[in-house]
């Protein structure tokens, strides 16, 4: 069985573009560019927790990086940083080397440097902590939005939520392409990196949808002190969930989670600049409702009835 | 039973000093000091493999931060931020309080920011990112070590892990005294923040001891591609250790781990300055030996000969 220098140096040591010194010492050493602030987020994913025992590793490599890169695209900040902890019950090096993969193919595909981190043994457990540059003053905070803005969001949601049920297989009344593809957005989130860059300057907040749409807007209301109004007619929905009951799909789009779109809000008068900022990072986007003043979040249907809202987001401790 | 929210406001918001946006956002915001580079460092802690089931909460919040300090410490970097993954079986309060208030009491005695992090449920583990900053060349490597350098030890190796042998059980030979200074090492190290600081300029190679202390140096010896030879009569002892069976102590003091004390590498022309150093910060400094070609560790007694090694350090999946 390999030891864990051994593990690491064979799967966990890539080459790097901005990293002075990555692994092998007690620190890695980075050069921040001049006149940038940091974004810094950490995520933990937990077996059992935030994925299902037995999951596929590289599909597991790819998600706890996306899931970081997601809060740094929702800052409007550029990945250039990860690192890395791994709690592993065994030296397994085939698990290593899929998950590797999964992981540095992300990495690759932003040009991401994995500079550091720390290999053990323990239950399954991904800690990864991003770092991002961004211009100074100009990162998209959740406190920002103000009323009379625009609510934005990228993509659709409830696929991820969805793709959940199905890997626990609860696919009654969907297309074999449907859940193939809900699956796939559980398992290889795409983090709106580009997008969140050309929304610097725009928004006036921005959050990433992990916990679910309705509470991570929550979320941002909180921060904002505002109320905010979601148009169910004006969310886009996705054809894969087409064939659902309404009310299950309706739930799985307001409060399913896990979809790693972004949600922003900014005044009316860029509109035009969002969507042909989106256009040009090919990123679908529409314009789903509205800040109030108040609190809290509201979704209301054509005929300006509020929906009743039940989980409204998820606590890891409920 | 509080969410996750709530645990997180409780009791991991505390005031921040350098940091611009501290946790309650999609990522931290850090102005990076103009000039300076970047040691980040990653320590993953496992409940049963780093630290024992039940172990004091206080103890812990403090370890697993000092534990990444020292890596600072021991590139010559200042500490700035830390971040901190934290999975939990239960949503335990008093657990919380407690963990919080060992992790930013010492937070505190650094000037560190904790800067962000993540809660969720699990087994018990503990991911800490830790950031400093330090003058653009000068960071303390391991790889610097060349042929003819002093090695230079801070303080005694060997108390903490008999600090552990002793939780364990195995207190046999040892005056109540010496088993509390012991606990005491094992539970609360030190860094040595700033003796690293002091060593900038003058040392070739550094490293913290935590595998042990042949381990470690070996880590060095591997990186600069030199040998090393201590001179065991040249290595503090501990006056703790000092009623026990020399063979144990010779491995505790060889092998033991957990020190969190600092290796490092000079020429002899750096001797006078290291030792003024030294005694700038209060730090006990003792020359143990000398950098020579070849490679590997070897430990000679006062005549000469050479002792047998057993265990030569930690490895996580043996």
């Amino acid at each position: 069985m390999p030891t864990e220098f051994e593990l690491i140096a064979r799967f966990f040591r890539p080459e790097v573009h901005h990293t002075l010194l990555a692994g092998g010492d007690d620190a890695a050493l980075l050069v921040p560019s001049p006149g940038r602030q940091l974004a810094v987020t950490t995520d933990m994913l937990v077996e059992g927790v935030h994925f299902l025992p037995g999951a596929d590793a590289e599909a597991l490599g790819h998600k706890v990086l996306a899931v970081n890169l997601s809060d740094l695209a929702a800052m409007g900040a550029i990945p250039r940083w990860v690192f890395l902890g791994v709690a592993l019950p065994r030296a397994d090096e085939v698990w290593c080397e899929r998950f590797a993969r999964g992981f540095l193919d992300l990495a690759r595909a932003f040009d991401v440097d994995l500079a550091g981190g720390d290999t053990t043994r323990g239950p399954l457990n991904l800690c990864v902590t991003a770092v991002g540059e961004v211009e100074p003053g100009l990162a998209l905070r959740r406190s920002g939005a103000r009323p009379g803005d625009d609510i934005w969001l990228t993509g659709t949601t409830g696929e991820a939520a969805f793709g959940l049920q199905c890997c626990l297989g609860a696919t009654a009344g969907a297309h074999p392409v449907a859940v193939s593809r809900c699956r796939q957005r559980l398992e290889r989130p795409w983090p709106r990196v580009a997008f969140g860059r050309e929304a610097l300057g725009l928004a006036t907040a921005a959050i990433d949808v992990s916990d679910g749409l309705v509470a991570d807007l929550g979320h941002v209301c909180a921060a904002s002190g505002v109320g905010a109004v979601i148009d169910w007619d004006r969310l886009p929905q996705s054809s894969a969930l087409a064939g659902l009951e309404p009310v299950r799909r309706q739930e799985l789009v307001l409060s399913g989670g896990d979809d790693y779109e972004l949600v922003l809000t900014a005044p009316p008068g860029a509109r035009s600049a969002l969507l042909a900022a989106a256009d040009r990072c090919d990123t679908p986007l529409a314009r789903i409702g509205s800040v109030q003043e108040g609190r809290g979040v509201a979704v209301r249907d054509r005929d300006g009835r509020m929906l009743p809202l039940a989980r409204t987001g998820f606590d890891h401790f409920a």
